[in-house]
């Protein structure tokens, strides 16, 4: 789909540094610590999109993503995951929890997400799930770059690997439905453009992590610092 | 107050830019157009402070603000004031309504300063406003800035020499209610809270803008380009 090959953050030019091995320790906790705000948004964002569904079955199956993040039953979910992976770029869990050194811009774009979940039409909420149909070939790419530049980090993988059976399971099932609730040019407009601002969303969240970090920009005040 | 000293965006680069007359005329009109969404959010965020109010005599304080930037009677309000300022820029006035080409960093901020009035405690909601103390002083040596180094910016000047006795008078009653109703320590520590997560908004509103037009980055996927 033209829009997720345009405006998916896998042309963002943090990831192609970070593909090519250019990103420096410091810029990686950056990107661990503040992109941990987002992954621990995420179940309260499926939370709000299953809470507006009258439907049991496209609950049951929504609820997938809450257990796949939050975990339990001994099993780590998603979030606990990717407090590894920021463990392996050297950050302490508390430090990364704790949300105090998120960067402003990070924070005000995941919110935003939540307020689109929560404002728009249900079927706008679940079709700004769909860049999970982009994330498989992104994932896959960053496995194998990480491995090879950042060995080290290996210990902290296992978020990335979960994902790539997770997420195209996530989307087959919410193209599905989308393709089944939008049937008219204006439904199919609402869905396109929701996609749009889950792809800025997404993208604003690496260019406050890139202005801060290696443009050279300058964190926000009370922001983290490598 | 040394949180508006610190943190107040008077001292962002590119106020400080704008200042010693260094921004092109490009970076000026995409500060015009991307600070218009700020303005246009105004007198809806004053309208969910007053609408969280059971005090009629706080509600008819509060209301000045909405009739100071939405006009009426005759009478221009701030965001038509605005709007001579981006036409001054060189911007066609439909271009700079639309909101077709703001940057999404920009618009989370703004949004993140709806949420803020929204969710937080009227204390707080009100708090967030205090940032106006510290506008004057901004205000005052931008115009002198403005006219010494973009002369031909003069006939959109007239929103700044309004502010110059609007921002003082807003700012002394909600002091006044602030500290009124901010009697206990948690109570003030809530105040500063707001107060600088309101410096972060407007300090954040910059760093995307100065990103996208000045560092140089890139305007995201959509976003005005001079």
């Amino acid at each position: 789909m033209a829009l997720g090959h345009e405006r998916y953050h896998h042309r963002h030019p943090f990831h192609l540094l970070m593909h090519r091995g250019e990103l420096t320790c410091g810029q990686l906790q950056a990107w661990a610590l503040n992109r941990y705000y987002y992954q621990s948004k995420i179940p309260m964002k499926d939370a709000i999109i299953l809470s507006r569904s009258d439907d049991p079955a496209f609950r049951r199956a929504w609820r997938k993503r809450i257990l796949d993040h939050d975990g339990g039953d001994g099993q780590s979910g998603g979030i606990e995951k990717w407090i590894r992976l920021a463990e392996a770029t050297g950050l302490p869990a508390e430090r990364v929890i704790s949300g105090r050194e998120v960067l402003p811009g990070v924070r005000y774009a995941v919110d935003a997400y939540l307020n689109l979940v929560s404002q728009r039409s249900h079927l706008e909420a679940v079709a700004s799930s769909l860049t999970e149909m982009f994330s498989r070939d992104l994932i896959s790419l960053r496995l194998d770059a990480l491995r090879e530049h950042y060995p080290w980090l290996e210990p902290g993988l296992a978020y990335f690997t979960a994902r790539l059976t997770q997420a195209p399971e996530d989307a087959a099932f919410a193209l599905d439905w989308v393709t089944r609730h939008a049937q008219t040019r204006e439904q199919q407009e609402l869905v396109i453009d929701a996609l749009r601002t889950k792809c800025d969303i997404l993208w604003a969240q690496l260019d406050a992590i890139y202005f801060s970090y290696v443009n050279p920009g300058w964190p926000s005040p009370g922001a983290f610092q490598p």
